[in-house]
């Protein structure tokens, strides 16, 4: 993983300063748990989080900038036009990554009545985690990844 | 997952928000990133990240405290003792955070080179990802994927 300054800006050849980049504050990774629960209105995630509507704008206009979620406009009837946002295939794949934080914290920070969320699989019903897997589908335990330098890896 | 105010601080119903709360800014990722990568000592840590003392000092800190990080004192032959950090059992768990990290940027903020890091298995070579598994060890989609709630959740 790349030793050097430039980790934490756009264009950093460390991916994980790339995507660390996008979601930057932790009020991003609360809003895009909201948007993975189905939340898409600005009134839902602004009482979902009990956050000040100018932060959750601009956390809500930097993730649509990042191509995680999109705005969309919707207007009821007798109301203004507002907006809605919705993940898209790129903010749905983050669901790995909220789910890793998710298991860590239940594992390491247990909360005092346990998880409030559990993952399954909505076709068999199993509980599911996040872990490392090959790519015929199999899981790998952990002693047995091995993160490797590739030839595009900047020299010191 | 949680819709409350208090999601941020410590001892929140949401495990994400527990968990983002021990990694709490970027340098945290790029701290763990480098520990992972074998680094274990202050200079190390400060050479590879570019990254002020007091600013690594006090992240150092933080992890410790978290039960990310353990440190230990060493001595070289003629120098002062000087700490070292090492990874705890709970840090090295979080690779799965860091490696879901790292393939969404390959993925959706490529690099112009290339991935830099390559996951794979030491055992067998194959290429690693990381995905939702179920407790069978077999990979499962992501649209399969259901997040419930627990009766540990929060009324509203």
């Amino acid at each position: 993983m790349g030793r050097m300054t430039k980790t934490i800006r756009g264009g950093a050849p460390c991916s994980i300063a790339r995507t660390v980049d996008v979601l930057k504050d932790p009020w991003s990774f609360m809003v895009l748990r909201e948007a993975l629960d189905g939340v898409t209105r600005f009134a839902d995630f602004r009482a979902g989080l009990g956050i000040a509507s100018d932060i959750l704008t601009e956390r809500l206009t930097a993730l649509v900038e990042a191509g995680v979620l999109t705005r969309e406009q919707y207007q009821e009837p007798g109301s203004r036009a507002r907006h809605s946002y919705h993940l898209t295939a790129a903010g749905t794949e983050l669901a790995v990554v909220i789910g890793a934080l998710q298991q860590w914290g239940d594992e390491h920070l247990p909360w005092q009545a346990g998880p409030t969320i559990e993952r399954r699989s909505a076709r068999t019903g199993r509980p599911l985690h996040v872990a490392f897997v090959d790519d015929r589908g199999r899981e790998v335990p952990l002693e047995q990844v091995s993160f490797r330098r590739t030839a595009s890896y900047p020299a010191r």
